[in-house]
């Protein structure tokens, strides 16, 4: 059986802190999370300068390509900030105050605290469609398929259930880890076999080193649970042939 | 005066495990701080899934855009390692045992160990140029201007070095980090007023939120010292004016 519906998405990293090196990127890592929750499976990932050309072109050919795009960082109040203004663009819209946008900023700060910069937060396409922000006033905001969320991974992170009820999933992806005490060449014959066996299941396999330990992780992947545990058998039937240690199965 | 000489390069980190937000990637922050020190700037990092068609088309658009090209993951043994056979592909080359890799991992390993799954980390585009891996014997390889190295963080790490004399770097870049205790909203005006008159320093903001404490850091990043402290000094009159408490400068 062929999965019913494969929803998948796209991530773009607008930073240039991100590309020096001088801050790692953690918000795929959240976001491709949440959305497996969701049965949605991230396929690329870019990480761009804030550049607006680079923004409206990347924006533009993976919105195509993909059900959902998810964009962060650049929508704060400062001059690097320029993803709300790409976006308007991109889609041709009109980039000024948002009503709903202005509106819940002038509420969030106290009387004469709404300064010139913190009103630049209110500034998008007047069309878009807000992503609430209950961290920090500031909301973010989707067109069409694009969905812009800010740079920093708390505030980030508080803004993705909102969006549950408005994201179409597809069947729930399930994995089942087993860390193994072996090194990937011990079991890469086996391993190639129970892949060819089974199609449906994407096995990866990754080594590690941690803690002082040695071993592999292998990494089933499907939509369906049943197939996962065929595969897992399997791979349990060599890992005893061998005489490996299971460190740990993880459902 | 212009960059004498801008040299720059892509990121392909090759692995589902980075998309699926199992694993979060560290290799692109490592990659760059290391290039950063050469005077090479990373331009654009592609997160893409262990797909032989998908790793060949981001290679051969990325690879003429770049002065250089890194890949990470998928070298070593097991069935989901592609990367090798797909960039053989990507420069019609012939994917077969590289004599020196094979050589070089058949010394590596006790006598009768060298098995079947092990000898495929010597295949690889058979012209390719070897990069030597100093932690676990099985080396990375080059082709023109694309890199390919492993996807273990400490292993690729350890095999950096061996680079330094094979890359040519530009001009290098330095920068200047000002932590200040302030929320955006607060410095905005003043800072794109910074930038106006300083187009040719990259001056980037980025909120933090970090052990309790709430603030702004400022990084100035150009490949003159005596722009970035022209640029400083406006910075921290203004900081100075607005009584802004600096948390930390960083040189």
């Amino acid at each position: 059986m062929k999965n019913k519906k494969e929803i998948i998405a796209g991530i773009i990293i607008i930073g240039n802190e991100v590309l020096s090196g001088r801050t790692k990127d953690i918000n795929t890592s959240t976001i491709s999370t949440w959305l497996n929750s969701l049965g949605i499976e991230v396929k690329e990932v870019r990480i761009i300068p804030d550049d607006k050309k680079k923004i409206i072109d990347t924006v533009n050919e993976l919105k195509t390509n993909f059900n959902y795009i998810f964009t962060t960082g650049g929508i704060g109040p400062t001059h690097d900030d320029i993803t709300a203004e790409s976006i308007s663009d991109a889609f041709n819209l009109k980039y000024d105050f948002h009503k709903e946008a202005f509106s819940i900023l002038e509420n969030y700060y106290k009387p004469g605290e709404f300064t010139e910069g913190r009103q630049k937060m209110a500034k998008m396409p007047t069309t878009a469609k807000l992503i609430i922000n209950p961290s920090s006033g500031a909301p973010g905001f989707y067109v069409e398929n694009v969905f812009c969320l800010p740079g920093v991974p708390s505030i980030l992170q508080s803004m993705l259930g909102g969006l549950n009820n408005i994201l179409v999933g597809g069947d729930q992806i399930i994995s089942k880890t087993l860390n193994l005490k072996t090194v990937e060449s011990e079991i890469a014959k086996s391993l190639s076999d129970v892949q060819d066996q089974n199609k449906e299941v994407e096995i990866g396999s990754y080594p590690f080193f941690k803690a002082g330990k040695l071993g592999v992780s292998i990494v089933l992947r499907s939509t369906e649970q049943k197939k996962i545990d065929k595969c897992s058998e399997q791979i349990l039937n060599f890992v005893k042939a061998k005489n490996i240690e299971i460190i740990r199965e993880v459902q």
